[in-house]
């Protein structure tokens, strides 16, 4: 499959590379590794094992690429304006475009540009950093799931959870593809938030009785605007608990935000924070400590 | 009148200096400032015009200062287990304590040690800080408001309101002293708390409309929990307004709780967040964001 890697952050080469690795025909668009990648190749420090991708083939530009099967869509949100220029060359008559951004309405603006029948979404479960130029660091997990943004496409969604599957990722595919969403949402709005405006990883943010208790806090008012979406089934007050106890395990992890933070990086407040609370509002679902979030990360980054 | 000052920080000293210009005996009692202070006496820096006490009256230890007419007490409220060891040797017969200190609990305390009938509680709008030792800088305000811990004991605060007045403070009396505590935390619970927490002072926080918003809305959260105490005369809502604008006029004002947590020291948390958020709670008034701001400034300073 001919595949282009458009937003080469930690997530677009991690998985470009695993799915170059299992003999599919990559190329990516880069811009700060492009000389280490073309030059040295990609490497990737994997808890599942290193490798190398010795030979890449990179592209500064979209329209050296032209058409390919499949557009993986990896950019950070905040560059989202930039969709058309990005990916316009990179279209042809069959071309399927897969978001894995975070938040809410990266596939609504590709359906707008591109035509809903394109448009696949993907939540990305994956703990990865970028290191030095040319270097991905994988920290943990790696789950995508998968879900047609319009009704139908069945056997689309299934071939590309065999080529993921196939190149060693975990992926499976829902019918209700804004469940998903909003299930990822229960965890970064609470953990990308507040140890992106605290400085702090997760560990520390769940030791504390109080802390503790406003990520919960946080996650139920995620969980209550994310049921008055319709979904096809609800997602339980107890995936809270669930979300605790799994970042228990997570260690002194922090999450990109709290990085991109320290890193001066512009943060992706508007798709993780604005849209959500965008869509509760419009339900009359009240959110105070999120909007609170958004508003002191908003004014902690300005 | 015969004066300590306990908590000699920038409010005890400003106040204790206009009492002793006045002609009243002071004590200071002092620890960082002793040497500074009894050397070469204490210099303060005001809006209303400089002046000099050259000789100063400063102790280390309150047995040295024995009873006296009234003790004003302007300790950070975090210090308040110090009560008993730095009030009990100034207590005579009629030993009156006036306490100006921040937040809600601090007459309760006194007056379970050492009686209610002797307690008088203050509400001081004071900007003021300490500069080198023996410097104190006077910014703004100054005005203060008294009231009786419990009813009666009038012709006691006309003399206190007379002797203040004298001294060249703004001061009057009311007959609902958790009135005007409330009135204060208004101001110091969104203020103290955001400025404390981003670092940056009032107007970079009123300037843009979310953050704006969001101060209101704690506003209104301690307006809510105040008119649940049972006030003589509840708190209206436009009095938020009139504080946004108050606030708008301070420039680049940083309270203190935002310069005490840029220099690393402890905050009061307990008596200007912990406190009334106890007292709402109580009363069934939910105060999401106030709660959430104290979770945060305590997580931040852990």
């Amino acid at each position: 499959m001919r595949i282009a890697i458009v937003g080469a952050g930690a997530l677009g080469l991690y998985y470009g590379a695993l799915l170059q690795r299992n003999g599919h025909d990559l190329h990516f668009l880069l811009r700060r590794d492009f000389d280490a990648i073309t030059r040295d190749g990609l490497k990737i420090f994997s808890i599942h094992g290193d490798f190398t991708l010795p030979q890449v083939q990179g592209y500064r530009q979209a329209k050296e690429i032209g058409a390919v099967d499949l557009v993986l869509v990896g950019l950070k949100t905040f560059a989202n304006d930039h969709y058309a220029e990005l990916i316009t060359p990179l279209i042809g008559e069959r071309t399927q475009i897969l978001t894995l951004q975070n938040g809410l309405g990266n596939e609504e603006t590709l359906a707008e540009l591109f035509g809903a029948e394109r448009i696949i979404g993907g939540v990305a479960f994956l703990c990865a950093n970028r290191g030095a130029p040319g270097e991905v660091h994988h920290l943990g997990e790696g789950r995508i799931v998968l879900g047609e943004y319009q009704p139908g496409g069945q056997w689309r969604l299934d071939r590309l959870v065999e080529i993921f599957s196939k190149s060693g990722v975990d992926c499976r595919a829902t019918g209700d593809l804004k469940r998903a969403r909003w299930e990822k949402l229960v965890w970064n709005i609470p953990f990308n938030g507040l140890c992106a405006l605290l400085q702090q990883p997760v560990n520390l943010l769940l030791a504390p009785k109080s802390s503790r208790r406003l990520v919960r806090e946080l996650m139920l008012e995620v969980i209550a605007a994310a049921n008055a979406q319709g979904l096809t089934h609800p997602i339980a007050e107890s995936y809270a608990e669930r979300m605790l106890e799994f970042t228990d395990n997570m260690g002194e992890y922090k999450p990109s935000m709290q990085i991109d933070r320290a890193e001066g990086r512009q943060l992706e407040i508007a798709a993780i924070f604005a849209a959500p609370l965008d869509y509760g509002r419009r339900k009359g679902v009240a959110m105070p400590r999120v909007e609170m979030l958004a508003t002191l990360l908003e004014q902690a980054t300005r």
